[in-house]
């Protein structure tokens, strides 16, 4: 069973997006992962198809109807559906890439995607959402969310990148971000490559990369390194 | 002059990508905004049009040529553009709302996207582009990236949401994450609306959604609670 994600959204033509082309486009074509997409306005039940609500106690946007969004997911995803149900917000824990690796080994995700307004916070509970953040920033809705957690899950899909990034030093996967890359010309606009790295001699070669992620890492994150070293939270 | 973005990239065909739909599309088309992408391969200079080699010092993977690229971005982005570079990469700052902001106040944004390779660091140094994360997470390369971060600023540039998002409490815009909604049906599945929110009176309302976010923020972002009593590092 390939990888299936199902896609809640008033939105459903931004998909699959950018996720169409290149390596992932691919794979999708040839069947290494499944993206089916449903439109939530389908399980409105007035005659104006309406789907949002003015908010209980007042205040500007509006609220998608838990009656609606309910309707929605227990079509998309009934009962036996093992797959996480994911609802893309700000408010939600922040994705990391350990997040990303555990999808990528599951049977797929059932993501909304909120827009415009908020969501009504009784479905949250009863169909039980988690809810998912892939950064501090306010975007125009879930769908570009979604959009993004898919591209980092898919590429890690078997078959999908082939050796495209096997084996590769990858920032998070060890904690560190990643050295700096040089390559040809070897001299370019006077600015030369380390000779570290010409010298042939591996061990040095590594020791180099390793110091020199280490001060990025410090200099860019320390969080990072304080993640490192203390326990996970909560 | 309108908020105007320029994308190097080895994938051009993925823009505008979503930021074609929806609101950030219809503002596209009216001009208020603008996105042009520049093919990265038609700066290439030998007649295989290679614009990347192996890595200085040996690894897997491969690495973006600095003169290739150098000369994309001169193309680009050529002497009195004001408009910052930015290169989408996981070792860059994370983006926060704050940076979109500014994004957004300002003339645009010339946005390098690396896929698969690494970038030579010497054109990073050279054309001082500044390197900035989405997430702590790992993409397929820096188009899905720089897609976010433009959905994230245009929806803040004048006249692309219109009254959508006005005035409302936003995630981070205070600090804390968003307070739950709620909206008719008043009963859903044995789930009522908290009473405050139906009582009428705004100073009580006010106050449960304050201690509402307050609480959520405590649980599921403390990080942001610390952020707002420490001056910011570096």
């Amino acid at each position: 069973m390939s990888f299936r994600a199902s896609i809640l959204s008033l939105y459903p033509q931004m998909f699959p997006g950018h996720l169409g082309e290149s390596l992932a486009g691919r794979a999708l074509e040839r069947g290494d992962w499944e993206l089916d997409t449903v439109q939530i306005r389908d399980f409105a039940t007035d005659r104006h198809r309406s789907v949002d609500d003015t908010p209980a106690g007042g205040g500007a946007g509006m609220v998608l109807r838990p009656d609606v969004l309910a309707a929605a997911i227990d079509h998309a995803s009934p009962q036996g559906d093992e797959r996480p149900r994911l609802l893309m917000s700000p408010r939600g824990r922040p994705l990391t890439q350990e997040r990303v690796r555990e999808l990528a080994r599951g049977p797929g995700a059932v993501i909304v995607c909120g827009r415009f307004e908020g969501i009504d916070q009784r479905v949250i509970d009863a169909r039980a959402l988690e809810e998912v953040s892939v950064g501090d920033y306010v975007l125009s809705g879930g769908e570009p969310a979604a959009l993004t957690l898919l591209d980092a899950v898919v590429r890690l899909l078997p078959g999908v990148m082939g050796n495209a990034a096997s084996g590769e030093f990858e920032s998070f996967e060890t904690g560190l971000l990643e050295h700096p890359h040089y390559t040809r010309p070897q001299d370019w606009e006077e600015r030369a490559i380390p000779d570290v790295l010409l010298s042939g001699n591996h061990a040095k070669i590594e020791a180099w990369r390793r110091a020199q992620s280490e001060e990025l890492t410090r200099q860019q994150r320390p969080d990072l390194l304080q993640a490192k070293k203390k326990p996970p939270q909560g």
